[in-house]
């Protein structure tokens, strides 16, 4: 009963018990001086980098984001192929709708009439003789399969005979100016909703204040027009520092950067997207093939005798990419709790380097010294371990 | 030799150093008590918030994901245009494929045979007299380029005449109830493999336990079958909080989120999909232009004179973005040491709530202070630096 | 005055007080090489694993990515229905452009010369007489509205008749071996432009020292050229452990991943990029539903009597997704002094450890506790509380 009473104390004794570090305090001007100024640096670390620069009392969430995108104008071509054509909407985003990305065509090739029979290959598979070619083969850069007869391209010129979509597409630079020039005024409206889910905070491109009447009729511009979510192609591109027809011949990819960093804090209307525009892809023409962006495209008809027979179209243009970033903070106790946490144990650290510096540097240092440490002394194995 | 010999065993001496700091135990019920409890809130948000909430032992992996989609169903419609006319999934999913998005037709404005043309703007461009007209002119709002003529568009109305893709497209409210009011009824079976690459986990959303019989007849349903990935879209929207057939009408955007957050310490059967739907324009009327969502696209054909004409097709209809997040997390040793180290650094900062506490609020503060610190003065400054 | 005076002496003399732990050190050989072996651990950690390891000294940034793809290749068919056919890119890649994903069509069945009319839906629509069928009804596994009258499938079968496009498609198994079996062969051009904004850093997947005229003719290969952004579709599907011909009957998707980790401490030619290729759907045949990757889609025509007729292709392919990730890391002061900050205070935590080593197993504990505790004893409430 007694050990167990006597444990028991012990126990409680040792519950109560609180243990605080012995302090030296050394009251020196120098000393105390150095201290303040490392304290301070250490302070207003905490303070203007971590709370006020990196707002480390906030929570943070991303972004979550959809895009929708419409695209307006009308271009006129004169070719002598076609003739005065007009080209809207329908006929210039290819495809039709994407998920957050829209293509405008710029410039094309068209290779009209083409239909599944024999035709001459382009110059670069030149022949002498039949023997030159080889039945069935289909080069990765050809544009079908050898029948394995050689025949005239042109009055100069004998190519391996193709099986292919004939007339073959002529191997051709793009127009320059481009087909589609008028493009560069075309306006395109961006539609972009975003949700902080954490915060459950929902907003939108086109802010409260802007009525209908105005979206009807607006353009963005940085000075004048800065909440306008229609933009003028042109625009984007001389924001980018692109010249739109230079850029339109071989075309190029263009990125349009919606960023939303709000702090939620502070009132929501002050939570607004800042656009801006670069151009993505490289046009250095040097260490490069196909420069710009080009794809190719089929328009597939039938003739009255059910053969089939397609246009064909190597189109450029601008494709641009909508990309929506940004981050949200709003005051949360925890962060807030872990940065001070943080800052004290970073204000812990003051001790270490005032240490290091008041006892070897200071004059005074072995009066510190003796004050500061306690020795006992357990040397066993060296004979002269005196202190 | 000696110095040597001595300056040896001078740094030997220094190696075998430990430093420990002097403690002073204050044995106090009240202190005691305070102390302990200050530890026990230490303690249990370090273990409550760090190791059970966020899981601090784990690390952690983002997702990648692959999707696919595949919309099953018809729908039919019936105009004095088209007569009565078969909707099937090549007709109403354009474009046929995307890679993790899909656009279902719900309603639609066709314009039948247009050809390159001239024939009179619509309404918004009236004129008097061909001076109203500029030659030349596209307006990014038109559907043209004006001729400069002014004529007549109905017995009333004189408008612009344009060259354009003729008849011009009737700027009219989409039909109500939409056209194609059976896509309500389709089913769109989606396919989604996850991997976490740290852990070289791969899960799909079709689940071990799910059959082929099973799979081929069943409809997703939040209560009765919670692991089918086959939804039918009016679900979706209901679980949205929308009205399909009233998003029908001018289109709109919905976010299908499947989350994956798993914890790999538990088995792996346990970490499974979470669905759930959510619309992501804004149906509000107010501060809006184009609300809802639509697109231009048009068919193209070739008459028996190898004329072209088009058949264009305003589209409104709903875009389903699949969105997959999620997270996995697995034991480490790594985060877990840290996590421990950050915990017992925050237990040091105990001592310091305490101190301030015990030497300012306690009435035998001045008891504790002279046991828990020793000066050294050195004040040549101060003349009357005394203690 | 002189309360003041005193007042203001005494706050001088606080803000020039100086206060720094009582050491008590302990000299022991074994206590030491204890303390050192810590230390040790503690330094190897800080120093090894964050600072070589994790590179803790530098600032991080995500990578923001273009991608455009450009397939290159012919492919021939020779069935019955259209004899001898040619297939080039603008008939194999649907849609013609994405994003940063791209569809190359390895099989097919084609529905030709489909019209909106009457026709026997497919066998699993069985009906003896017209009662049967109900009109109006459209199942989500049909292919039409029924009209509600049973007619003749074939000699031995009766379904009921649909409207639809007519005839429908047979629900056949894809062929095997693949039509387009030459895809294998394909080429596709991957350009990738990477930015790392923080740095404002910029590169591209055509490193600098490869020159047009070796772009023209490479074919990326692991070991001869891995720096031609130029990839066989079939040493895509080989390097992910796939035979592409068995893929190519079902479709399936690929994932192209460019992984793009940085130190740009180092020099920027040492930033490449890094290709794998894995296949991201799941190919096992059990509990799977429509295994591999397909979709309709139509092309329409109008015949002579200004009758829409359209193909319908069922088209089995592999979409490449093409996923850019990465990050980069440069040399900053923050981290550093934030890694050197945790570092110290971890070097804080050794004596904690120390500690309990020292005071609960050494044989001469008792000796470094007299040492190490004073006691300040306060308790009034236990009777028996003497130290």
């Amino acid at each position: 009963m007694t050990t167990n009473k006597g444990f028991c104390a012990s126990v409680c004794r040792c519950f109560f018990e609180y243990s605080t570090p012995q302090i030296l305090v050394i009251r020196s001007t120098k000393v105390g001086t150095l201290n303040r100024i490392i304290q301070a640096l250490v302070l207003g670390y905490v303070i203007g980098y971590v709370c006020v620069l990196k707002k480390g009392y906030q929570d943070t969430d991303g972004v979550l984001s959809s895009v929708t995108t419409k695209v307006k104008g009308v271009a006129v071509t004169n070719t002598s192929d076609l003739g005065l054509r007009v080209w809207d909407v329908a006929d210039y985003i290819i495809p039709p709708q994407e998920e957050s990305s829209f293509f405008v065509l710029t410039n094309l090739i068209m290779t009209l009439n083409q239909t599944q029979s024999h035709c001459p290959e382009n110059v670069g598979f030149d022949c002498v003789t039949d023997s030159d070619c080889k039945a069935g083969l289909s080069n990765t850069r050809g544009d079908g399969v050898q029948t394995g007869r050689c025949v005239n391209f042109s009055s100069v010129a004998r190519t391996c005979e193709v099986l292919a979509w004939c007339p073959l597409e002529l191997d051709l630079q793009p127009p320059d100016p481009p087909m589609l020039a008028g493009a560069e005024n075309f306006t395109v409206l961006i539609k972009n909703s975003i949700r902080y889910p954490m915060f459950n905070f929902n907003k939108r491109n086109i802010l409260p204040h802007v009525n209908k009447t105005y979206l009807q009729q607006c353009v963005f511009n940085r000075v004048t027009d800065p909440d306008c979510p229609i933009f003028r192609l042109r625009d984007m591109t001389t924001e980018a520092g692109e010249d739109f027809q230079t850029m339109a011949v071989h075309g190029g990819i263009m990125g349009v950067q919606i960023s939303w960093f709000c702090d939620l804090d502070l009132p929501a209307s002050w939570c607004v997207p800042k656009y801006t525009f670069r151009r993505l892809d490289n046009k250095d023409p040097e260490n490069n093939v196909a420069p710009g962006y080009n794809f190719r495209f089929a328009k597939y008809y039938k003739t009255n005798n059910n053969k089939e027979t397609r246009t064909l179209i190597k189109g450029f243009g601008i494709r641009f990419d909508v990309m929506v970033f940004g981050q949200a903070g709003k005051f949360n106790i925890i962060p807030t709790l872990l940065n001070i946490g943080a800052g004290l144990a970073l204000l812990g650290l003051v001790t270490v380097v005032c240490d290091l510096i008041v006892l070897t540097c200071m004059t005074k240092r072995n009066l510190y010294k003796e004050n500061k440490y306690s020795y006992v002394d357990d040397f066993e194995l060296l004979p002269d371990g005196t202190p």
